[in-house]
């Protein structure tokens, strides 16, 4: 825990600047050292109260008894510890209670809960997330009901789309609503895979719930949102009858056991209540307004999961002895620690790249979020240009790194790696599921080509090369790499526009290789991550520092070398595929198989 | 299943023209009707006993209470059937009853039990393969004693290799053997990962041990290899006393359950009885000796596991509705089964071309076993050095592509497929040992680069090259391709000799980026496979079959053309890496980290 809290300040003091927002109106009530005594309270109660059951949750996971969902006890005093220190609040407003402090800061204490235990983390973050949703487009008498109770902990969240029929075609759903006279309606549908649907955390569990208001357009236009609590609450806030929502199964998982995943069933005695958020058939883009954040949330559990493994691994390699150089043939010499071997080396080298390149993307992204909350309109305008071309690669590129970087975790272990005796193998299995939820990487593939490279006559991906373009400007001490981004840039642009010409002539083969696409863009962001995170290493070696000060800066830039050297070659070979718009999986016919 | 067959048929009969070893002198009492018959029990008792507990198995996992193991009964009902079908003794010598077949036959019996549960198939295939090690070097008296009771199922066997301190590096190994007056030893000494360490399975455990016997040389030239049986074996082949070695516990593996996984504690008693194989210091070579079976056969079962989850997920893709193509904006139109999705049909044509690479490169290379056994010393000697070659890329590709199937088979079940209710998460949970046993990838990749290379002035590269050329030379059909190959075999030459070069230098740093030349030589080695499997394919389509065949045989061109286009050209940039002797990883501190 101590190297990722020092990580995550070298990016938010480094590499980020964050202390500049000290001087916005909004968090000019704040200072760094509130900001280090948060991360420091979200590091206590972690390894406190969130580390220590991780495995025991992995072996015990919740129960349904036909009625409740049981998770283990330590769920319930980790959740109220972290309600209890004001962590469900961190980024709200002031005028509801909240702490107010950055979105930089608020996603820091994330990731410090998802490296402890990712699992658990589930119910206080969904819950969050149900928050801000309501704090951001329903009414003020909803908020007024349902906020302070989820800002304090009485009541937890969360999010209802997926039904079984539908899977990630939210196009699709199938719930519906049904106007009563009261204004409110009645829901009747199936959702499933709904995480934290039910427990005994909280008073009230409040659901919003994707569904369709009879009569509404086809497909996603006619979806809207609806906030479904578990209990009624009556206009004083306490809580009035049980609503008509059930959950009808629990779904068993391969890792995130904790987080129970459950059927829901809404109606089936046709009377669950629920309530309109916003305006009717808005429900889809309500959500997507959201979700860059949830996206980047994704990308940061995977960055943790994958930085607890590197951790670990870490460690292990400095204990463990076996083995010697193949230099020394002397087999009555003493056995070497095993990080003396280059290719642990590699190993450890490979997994600190993959996950301190996640991390930084991530917190890089969440900075974004925050100039959106305090910038000029100019500002804010570019922050999300800038943001929404970036969001599919924050959410893939560490979903699918930071689980490869578990997978070195394993192979250094070795035999013991397998064995459940270490962490290694959960983190593995954990790690799994961030390719998949949030929508999965061909779904941000898809969002990447065909949505916001082109999109409002690329506004997006103008901002992306802008912000590219930046970095290589002020790169004076890591010139070679500044070149070699350069050329990776252009040859992005090249590919793209080849893409986008043959989109005009026909989609869905333009399309077929999207998934390419985005590993090929990852790597060049991934590399552009590294270089800003050089040039704020060669910046503080310039200092001189000494001993372990020193020897983290040039961690750094051998990793951003291992990026440089073994990473972004890659992208000549991808983009030549690419641009050749070749077509081997497109005419694959299903017959063939 | 039935597609898994279609696959080694295919490979058995049209790649590696199998029939031929009807000709031969030791399988001349054969005929292909038998080896359909044998595939075709191997099947019927796959499906009928060894598949429907797979799920079960692992989720009820071996027991230990102190004194035994347990496991679940249908493994002992599966081990049972087993024996009873001969196939403890499938290409045993006729001379101690065994159907002597080919290994290729018996191969092809292995894929079949590993796709239809791997980690039950680890008590039978072990046995086969103490039986193996002791047909071939103990002597007559101990082969009288133990190898019938081993080849029909009364014994069985496990390979005790692995202890505490020592992991991969077998040289430092410090369990004792103490000459005993009458020829005898007693063995003092902890091992640990023992599969099938102990069970009810069979009346008695025979254990291979690795000792050193007191006085014994330092290192790997001071192993001696014992036969040390759980319980003492009488002259007449009844079970005497109980030996002095007791299982001291359980591993709990993330996958491969049902194949118990033990801590073995030897002599606590000072009264473990024991055996020599062989001569004195000589235990290690016979191990290595079996050792190319040995690490095919982990090749094999990671391409076994591999190929079950592409069959499901393939299944899954056939049959699952969700979404529509990008170029229909009618929400109201049909949903399409998600085959019909090109990124669904990039995940299976990758698998499929990870998968049915893997087969072929472990079948061929099972095909050079069996030239070993009757061809001439010419063709003998050339099918052992082009094997020695092979072997790290046979043991290492599967191992990696094998998962990375599993990952991609998951990843189109999506939600679903995290999910314990298919067998997809268990798979790839499964095979994540595949790297890791018989030899870490890191050990196969330096005996590849730091032995095999050079060995005996080129003796093993040569066998090859020539192999590679000559598959070249017959590739009239396939001619762009081909060149592909050739092109990339040129590569490998002028990239090998850089590094060997530098290994003159310094070994260590020569030796440091062996990882990359292993997945470097995999590419080619596959791409290779997957030409000669394109040949064989272009040969059948000439024949104009129709329906079905023709769909198999253009199915076989698509997968090797996803190898050719998206796989092989990454080698470029490896091989950019590999020549310019990139130090990052080797240059990496310690304290850097």
């Amino acid at each position: 825990m101590k190297n990722l809290i020092k990580d995550i300040n070298f990016n938010l003091y480094q590499v980020l600047n964050s202390e500049k927002l000290l001087e916005t109106e909004r968090y000019k009530e704040h200072s760094k050292e509130i900001f280090d005594a948060v991360i420091d309270t979200a590091k206590r109660i972690a390894e406190d109260l969130f580390a220590p059951h991780n495995t025991k949750a992995d072996e015990n996971e919740p129960q349904f008894d036909g009625d409740s969902v049981k998770l283990i006890p330590e769920t319930k005093k980790a959740w109220d510890a972290f309600a209890e220190a004001g962590f469900l609040a961190t980024a709200m407003d002031e005028e509801w209670d909240g702490s107010q402090l950055p979105e930089l800061i608020a996603r820091a204490v994330y990731l410090i809960f998802c490296a402890a235990n990712v699992s658990t983390s589930v119910y206080p973050f969904l819950t969050i997330g149900v928050a801000e949703l309501i704090h951001s487009f329903a009414s003020q008498k909803q908020k007024e009901l349902y906020l302070p109770a989820l800002l304090d902990g009485r009541f937890s969240g969360t999010m209802a789309l997926t039904e079984p029929e539908q899977g990630s075609a939210l196009a699709d759903i199938s719930t519906s609503a049904q106007l009563q006279a009261d204004g409110s309606y009645l829901l009747k549908g199936q959702k499933i895979f709904i995480s934290a649907g039910e427990h005994e955390l909280s008073d009230n569990i409040i659901h919003l719930v994707l569904a369709k208001i009879e009569g509404a357009p086809a497909g996603v236009k006619g979806i809207s949102l609806f906030i479904c609590p578990k209990y009624l609450v009556n206009d004083d806030g306490s809580l009035g009858e049980r609503n008509d929502l059930a959950v009808t199964g629990l779904l068993h998982k391969m890792g995130y056991r904790n987080a129970s995943s459950t059927l829901l069933s809404f109606g089936d005695n046709d009377n669950c209540k629920a309530y309109l958020v916003g305006q009717a058939h808005k429900g889809l883009s309500y959500m997507f307004l959201m979700m860059n954040g949830a996206r980047i949330g994704v990308g940061t559990g995977a960055a943790a999961i994958g930085y607890a493994g590197y951790s670990y691994s870490l460690n292990y390699a400095h204990e463990r002895k076996q083995g010697r150089l193949p230099s020394n043939r002397d087999p009555s010499s003493p056995q070497l620690k095993i990080i003396k071997h280059a290719d642990v080396r590699r190993m450890l080298l490979a997994q600190k790249s993959y996950v301190e390149g996640s991390l930084a993307v991530c917190l890089y992204a969440t900075s974004l979020l925050d100039i959106q909350k305090t910038g000029t309109q100019v500002e804010k305008d570019n922050a999300l240009a800038l943001l929404e071309f970036l969001t599919p690669v924050v959410k893939s590129w560490p979903s699918k790194y930071g689980p490869k970087a578990n997978d070195l975790a394993i192979q250094i272990l070795a035999g013991a790696g397998y064995m459940r005796d270490h962490p290694v193998e959960q983190y593995y299995r954990d790690n799994r599921l961030n390719a998949i939820h949030e929508g999965t990487r061909g779904i941000q593939a898809i969002d990447l080509l065909g949505r916001k490279l082109a999109f409002n006559k690329f506004e997006y991906y103008q901002a992306f090369k802008d912000a590219l373009r930046q970095t290589i400007k002020k790169s004076e001490n890591n010139q070679e790499w500044a070149k070699e981004l350069e050329r990776a840039l252009a040859l992005h642009e090249k590919t793209s526009m080849t893409l986008l010409a043959q989109m005009a002539k026909d989609i869905d083969l333009a399309l077929a290789n999207a998934s390419e696409y985005l590993e090929f863009t990852g790597k060049i962001v991934i590399a552009w991550q590294w270089l800003k995170m050089a040039n704020a290493a060669q910046q503080a070696l310039a200092q001189k520092p000494r001993n372990e000060q020193k020897n983290f800066y040039l961690g750094k830039l051998q990793a951003a070398r291992y990026h440089f050297d073994w990473e972004l070659p890659q992208i000549y070979a991808q983009a030549e595929l690419l641009s050749s718009m070749n077509s081997v999986c497109f005419d694959m016919k299903e017959e063939w198989f």
